[in-house]
């Protein structure tokens, strides 16, 4: 038996067919073109599978399961999707349109949660009873993982890292709330503070690159330089890091998984910034004589939305 | 079969014989007396429980098993209590020695995380598949229940809920950290609250209750001056519901419990407190429409200990 992954982006949609161990056999993709009706995403990603399981010489039959990973959040046992901004989708069947190309069981979770459950099956979290992945891109998201399957909470609200509070009363978040973790530990993060120091003190490696135009520094460009050394740059660095550190200490006291998972863009710093963060770790931990989370990088890239999903049916 | 449940604190020794629905059939206490060995302290607890069963007629054969809830740090699988910060206890064989007195499983843990088992079991979250108790007394605890077990973390730090960072840079902690949660959500955090505000506003009830000596002011000054309308005290009391409700959002973003109970001294101001936290809760709340945890006061008092305890066993 094999599980079929699908990774719903606002751009493509990607299937794999993954097997027992979580490795990709096959693959196909198509454009979501999330402007459609979601019937005409929702056939499109039933044919794609078909397309998927044919080039791994499979049919229906062979399937255990199929997961889908969303940029939403998911009611399992209704098979919806309850809100996925970026589709537009509000209360979508998900479930049952798809079953009408392929009557398999559907399993739904966010994106986030199954990039948590791919590294745990075939990532750096492999092995660990429980984790936690943090994906620091645009915004921050989360997943949790325990026992090999993902904790989404009593209301699917669970692993909303992004939204746990960092800074009381702090700077206001696209949620409507105020000093949400992901308006300080994201690549949007980054920039702002970049852009701050940038205007205090305009001589630095950051601006140089982007020839003075401020709206074009990203985390990047601001890792860059801060590797290099650049004064300016490590001043940004040194914030962002400090804030990462206390939301490591803080899932660490509240949950204490065995590994906590950096991932995202941001965790393509590497070393640099996994180094960094680890060494402010100590100072905040209580009972210093008890051994506490290892903190690690991401290893899966792009697949990690198909493997994740695959293995939701595990 | 009955379950053995012993409340370890700093004064007394509670024993409890406890039946399959978590209600007390028995009791016998013993005191303390921590600066003792911990041999003698653990000869008495296990004398105590033999007493605690010879009352209710049962001999040790009926015994499932025997939960201990500590004020500190366990390691069940190896029986130890690794610190106990309160008896002075540091890497103590406690299940080793007891079983010298009543050869039963023994199985361990913080008090807290007990506190919140007894709720899940016999108190106000009875039936629910998640829940998180935050005990609000001189420090902060907190207790994660998951499908009847207690949720200590992969190295027995979870549920430490009062270490959680809330303000950066905040109010420095005993553990040597800065800006942890106890420091804003415990009772010592509303004494300083009152005690700072009466410094600028000395006309108030709460001085007028300890007759101008701040020093004497508690959190039930605080709470009964508020609920009696004093705008000094209600100040302080808004300050302090504003970072409570911050806490139970961030628990909520990250875990969404099916219940959030709150427990310890504070909660004693009822209603008061619950439908003041309540009503801030929507605006922090992502994701609206999706129901969230429901936010209860405990309803154990002082055998929470026992039945959490005893229920360890379960």
């Amino acid at each position: 038996m094999v599980y079929i992954g699908i990774d719903l982006g606002g751009t493509n949609i990607a299937v794999g067919v993954v097997d027992e161990a979580g490795a990709i056999i096959a693959e196909a993709s198509v454009k979501t073109l999330p402007e459609r009706p979601y019937q005409e995403v929702i056939r499109d990603m039933g044919n794609c599978t078909l397309d998927a399981l044919k080039k791994a010489n499979l049919s229906p039959e062979d399937v255990k399961s199929i997961g889908i990973g969303i940029p939403g959040v998911a009611d399992n046992e209704k098979g919806l999707v309850i809100f996925c901004t970026n589709l537009g989708w509000d209360h979508v069947p998900l479930r049952d349109e798809l079953q009408q190309y392929i009557n398999r069981p559907v399993l739904i979770d966010n994106d986030a949660n199954v990039a948590a459950l791919a590294e745990s099956y075939a990532g750096v979290s492999k092995g660990c009873k429980s984790s936690v992945l943090l994906t620091l891109g645009t915004g921050v998201g989360g997943g949790i993982v325990i026992d090999g399957k993902t904790w989404t909470g009593a209301h699917g609200r669970g692993g909303e890292v992004g939204h746990m509070n960092l800074v009381p009363g702090g700077v206001p978040c696209t949620c409507g709330n105020n000093g949400c973790l992901e308006r300080y530990c994201s690549a949007t993060a980054i920039i702002r503070m970049a852009q701050q120091e940038c205007m205090a003190y305009p001589d630095n490696a950051m601006l140089r690159t982007v020839d003075g135009d401020v709206e074009k520094i990203n985390a990047k460009i601001v890792i860059d330089a801060a590797k290099a050394g650049d004064a300016v740059a490590l001043r940004v660095f040194d914030e962002y890091v400090r804030y990462l550190a206390l939301a490591v200490n803080t899932i660490t006291a509240f949950f204490d998984p065995e590994m906590i998972v950096l991932g995202g863009g941001v965790s393509q710093a590497g070393d640099f910034l996994l180094n960094a963060v680890r060494a402010l770790l100590p100072r905040h931990l209580m009972f210093k004589a008890l051994p506490g989370p290892r903190l690690e990088l991401a290893t899966l890239r792009n697949e990690a939305g198909i493997i994740g999903a695959a293995m939701l049916g595990k």
